[in-house]
Formats: structure tokens, C-alpha cells, sequence
């Protein structure tokens, strides 16, 4: 069966029964609108697109895969201002020949994902069109917390990662080779482990600034670089090689620090924190900003790519 | 010069030049995140999808038109729950080749149209796409009034409606058979004018129930009858024609109730009060609600089409 045959509202409520709303929906699916719980008086909220053939592929990913991928981009936004993700809203662009489980599963994957941080989804909106097209708005709640912009970096302060980068780089570059294995590796491009706790506890510890790592880190630290007018050094002896990603670059002759430094997609969170901070769990240092401009690694300009431009 | 040569990072910043972020804005776009004012402890919200060559056509609509209608739908959402709009997040998918003049224009018909309401574009995500697309997800804030949700309508409340009806249908057949006129019509095709303001004004005088008329009156009112279990009947007598709409129906061999009762796209609001209520200004009685099922028009079940399947 396809999407023209089963229906517009046929399809909507055989995707509703796949959702969870979660704690902070008062009103989910089926109405104009839905409301959400702010109890903060103040909505953080961040939207973020996959497309179908630049951001995943049909034939690596499952529906599910991409669910979780979709809500991961967005929860991980939500969580790099030190908020924590209360709903998600999914605007669903299908060509009509779908096949409806497809995207059932799709909200079985948003769903779930969302799940993991108590999320739900609450709402949105689907159209045929010839390219399929996952853009999903997340919103969250700073529970009396200052929001962590990009701009509050100061020199002396030191840099810290939470999650793993360089994984669904490689994920992906092992799958456009043709190659299915490792594991580790593919399955991170498939769906990012993001470390979504260590957002709000980076803010309650007194981070001066957060970026969610999704374009690659030399990339995203620039932004807040830039934001902060300020130099960030990256100490690349902070990063271990995993032995399966170390077998891998070597196997396909790519450096694995191009992966660490500049692929993007795994979500992980970097911030800055006042020297002499306890960092939360899960967090460690890897580098320091000081007076300048730039980032930089050991000192040097990195030499490889930085990371992704959505247009080139 | 095309976008990929604007390059992604230089786009951003071209249309953040053309938003207005809006009163309730308290972080706009450029970090992972907006911040956005919810004094009520809940935010409404609600995503659209408007898609190149479905629902809007470049040599029809202009960038700014596009804009405009893409944050109207979104809006009136927003009114349709008796909530104040207070900010946009864009989804905006973009042929790698769309000049990036296009692109600015379309921000500018958003933040123009949000400011309509004293909201503004506080965020959103670009990506390249073989297909335009123009997702929009809007927030809202109740100020303190319970959400008029589609299933409160009860027996012997009176069925009214703000705003009008079956004129950007009739200005979409009016363009689809080649002609560029009358105006009135052709211009309510590329930017509805929707009655924000009665929506949280029928909330205010006991609205029982709301929805805003995006796939066609009857249709529309088909959701409020199913989630309310109630019948509800439609006064043809209620309807004027306009005289260009007459004229322009007759000379295109179409019922203009068609339009007026199935037509989408104008942004109407149709809302149901207890018997005896004092409509606020710009409501006017349509029809009435009863005991039973299904939604008749003088009486009699409609012959024609109801409304809009996004997959038919």
C-alpha cells in the first residue's frame, strides 16, 4: 500500500498510535495545535532538516534509524543550551508511493529517541513531495537556568567534549566505500549516541559556553570562537584512537583525526568551563581558550577539512 | 549567484538581515537554540509544510508571497487554539542552484507576516533539496485562557465564522486556467488575510470549540463534529457572494459554493459558542450545532468535494 492509497488521515492516526507525548504535553496530536508545559516561563526551541540522499540514504539507514537520527539532531540542540528537550513537533515531506510503514516507523523512531530524555511528540505535519524531507522542531525547558550561548567563552577557560566525535564520520565513509563493518562505526551514523544529561549538568556547573558538535568540532568551535572573539586550542593528544576506527582509516587510508576533528553527526557537546572547574561526569578536557582568534590544534592551523557546508 | 556559491554560512547571514525577531524573543537566531518568552507556563504550538509545485508555484507567487502564506497557515494555527502568536522557527529546503535573492525575500514575507502579530523568526535550519520547501513551526502563548481545542462544540451552540472563505481557491483556479485576474481573488491565492486577533477574542467570550479552515470549511467543521460526536449544520443563506467571485465563477463554469463551503487556504476560523453569546467583532453566525453526526449544509449532506487530501 502507498501513502495516496492509505490516506491523509488514515496515515496520521496510524502514525499518532507510534507516539509517545511525554510528561510536558498537555495537549498532543489532533488539535490546530499542541500545548506544552514551560514551567520555566521561558521555551528554548531549535529546528533541525534531514534530507533524504544528503542526510541519510534509504538503503543504510531504516526508517527507525532515521527517526532517531532526526530527534537526536534536535534534542542535541536543546541540551548544548543546557535545557532539557520537553516535545518535539515533525514536518514529514513523503513522495506518495511510500509505503505508510515506512513512516510509522520513522515516528517509532522519533518517538523513541525522544523517549530517552522524557520527550515526546506532540505534533506536525506531513505533505507528498517528491523529495523525503524530516524537519523536526524540538523544545525544551531551562528550569531557572541561564540559557549556555556560544559567546561566553574567556580566555583561560578550558575546553571540554562530552561523546564521542569521529564515529559517524567514519560510519559513513565505510559505508559510501561499499563496507558494512565495524559495527561501532556504521551503527553511530545510523543513530548518535548523544550525551543529552551532560547539557544541563555543563550549565549547572558553570559553563560559559556550549555548542552541539553537528557540522564536525574544529567547524562548530569556531562558531563560538567567533561568537566569543576569542582563540580555542585543541589538544589533539586528548583525543584516544578506538582500535576499531584506527583498523578502519588505516584500511581505508584516511586519517582518523580527519574523522575526530571534522566529521560531524555524532552530537557530541563541547563547552567551556573557568579554569579549576570540576567538570561534570562525563565530561573531559581537550583543549583551552586564550586571547586571539581561531581554532587551532597543538598550536597549529589544521590542515584538512573543518567540516560540512550544507550547500557544497 | 546561486546559493552554493553564497555558501550556507553566508546565506544565514543574509536572511538574519531581513528578520524581525519579535517582543517575545529573548535569544534569536545564531546559536544552537532561540529563547523564547512563555509567561503562561505553556506554549502552543504547531508545524506546516508548504512544498514547491504543490502548494505554491514560483511563477504564481513571489518569495515574499511564499513567505507570507507560509507564516499565515502557521499563525492562524496558533490563533485557532485562542493563543497569541510570538515566533517562527523555519525548515528551509533549497535547490543548490535558487538564487539566494529568493531566499532573502521569503524572510522577509515571514518576519513581515509575523509582525502582523507582534512575532517574529526567532530561528530555523537550511539544507540544499532537489525540492523548495518552506517548513514553519510556530509558537504561542495562552495568557492564562484554557486552549479552545476541536472537541468542545456541544448541541444548540451557534457555529460561527471570522474571516473569509473560498478565495484563495478561487484565485488558485482563477491561475490554473491562465488568467492573472481579478485581483481580490489572485492575491488571496498568495496571501490570505487571516483575523489573528478573533482567535484569542473567541477564546475570551467562551468559544466552546476552534479550528482555523486550512483544507476547506466542511471539512474543517468534519473535525469538530468527530471530536465533539456532534452533527453540525451550515447556512448556505450565511454566505455572500462576492461579486468578482460570482463573476469569476461564471465565467469559469464553477459553483462558487464550492469555493466558499470546500475552498482551503484562506485561513478562516470557524469557532462554536453556547446559544446567546455575544460574538466579538469580526464573528458572524453560520450555522448551528445539534445532536448526531457529520456536518450537512442547509440541512442536506454536500455533493461536492469537502476539502483537500494531501496525498490525493
Amino acid at each position: 500500500m502507498s501513502i495516496a492509497e492509505a490516506g491523509e488521515f488514515g496515515l496520521i492516526a496510524r502514525i499518532v498510535a507510534r507516539l509517545e507525548t511525554g510528561t510536558a504535553s498537555l495537549l498532543g496530536p489532533g488539535d490546530d495545535a499542541a500545548v506544552v508545559a514551560a514551567p520555566d516561563r521561558r521555551v528554548v526551541a531549535s529546528t533541525d532538516i534531514l534530507v533524504d540522499g544528503r542526510h541519510f540514504r534509504r538503503d543504510w539507514s531504516s526508517a527507525s534509524d532515521v527517526g532517531h537520527r532526526a530527534a537526536a539532531a534536535n534534542l542535541a540542540d536543546i541540551a548544548a543550551m543546557g535545557a532539557a528537550p520537553t516535545a518535539l513537533l515533525v514536518a514529514l515531506c513523503m513522495p506518495a508511493d511510500l509505503d505508510p510503514a515506512w513512516a510509522e516507523e520513522l515516528a517509532g523512531g522519533l518517538s523513541a529517541e525522544a523517549g530517552l530524555v522524557g520527550a515526546g511528540v506532540v505534533g506536525g505535519d506531513m505533505s507528498s513531495s517528491p523529495t523525503l524531507t524530516v524537519a523536526v522542531t524540538a523544545l525544551g525547558d531551562l528550569d531557572g537556568r541561564q540559557p549556555v550561548v556560544r559567546s561566553g567563552a574567556r580566555p583561560g577557560d578550558v575546553l571540554a567534549l562530552a561523546g564521542r566525535t569521529g564515529h559517524a564520520a567514519a560510519g559513513y565513509t565505510i559505508l559510501s566505500r561499499g563496507f558494512r563493518t565495524p559495527k561501532l562505526l556504521v551503527e553511530a551514523h545510523r543513530r548518535p549516541e548523544v550525551p543529552y544529561a551532560a547539557g544541563p549538568a555543563a550549565a549547572r556547573a558553570g559553563a560559559t559556553s556550549m555548542i552541539d558538535i553537528s557540522d564536525g568540532l574544529l567547524q562548530d568551535l569556531g562558531h563560538i570562537a567567533a561568537a566569543s572573539a576569542v582563540g580555542i586550542d585543541v589538544d589533539r593528544g586528548a583525543f584516544e584512537i578506538p582500535a576499531q576506527m584506527r583498523d578502519a582509516a588505516s584500511a581505508l587510508g584516511v586519517d582518523p583525526y580527519a574523522w575526530l576533528l571534522a566529521g560531524g553527526d555524532d552530537h557530541a557537546l563541547a563547552a567551556t568551563f573557568p579554569a579549576g572547574t570540576a567538570l561534570p561526569p562525563g565530561w573531559r578536557t581537550i583543549g583551552r581558550v586564550h586571547e586571539g582568534a581561531g581554532v587551532t590544534v597543538d598550536g597549529r592551523a589544521w590542515q584538512g577539512d573543518k567540516g560540512w557546508d550544507h550547500f557544497r
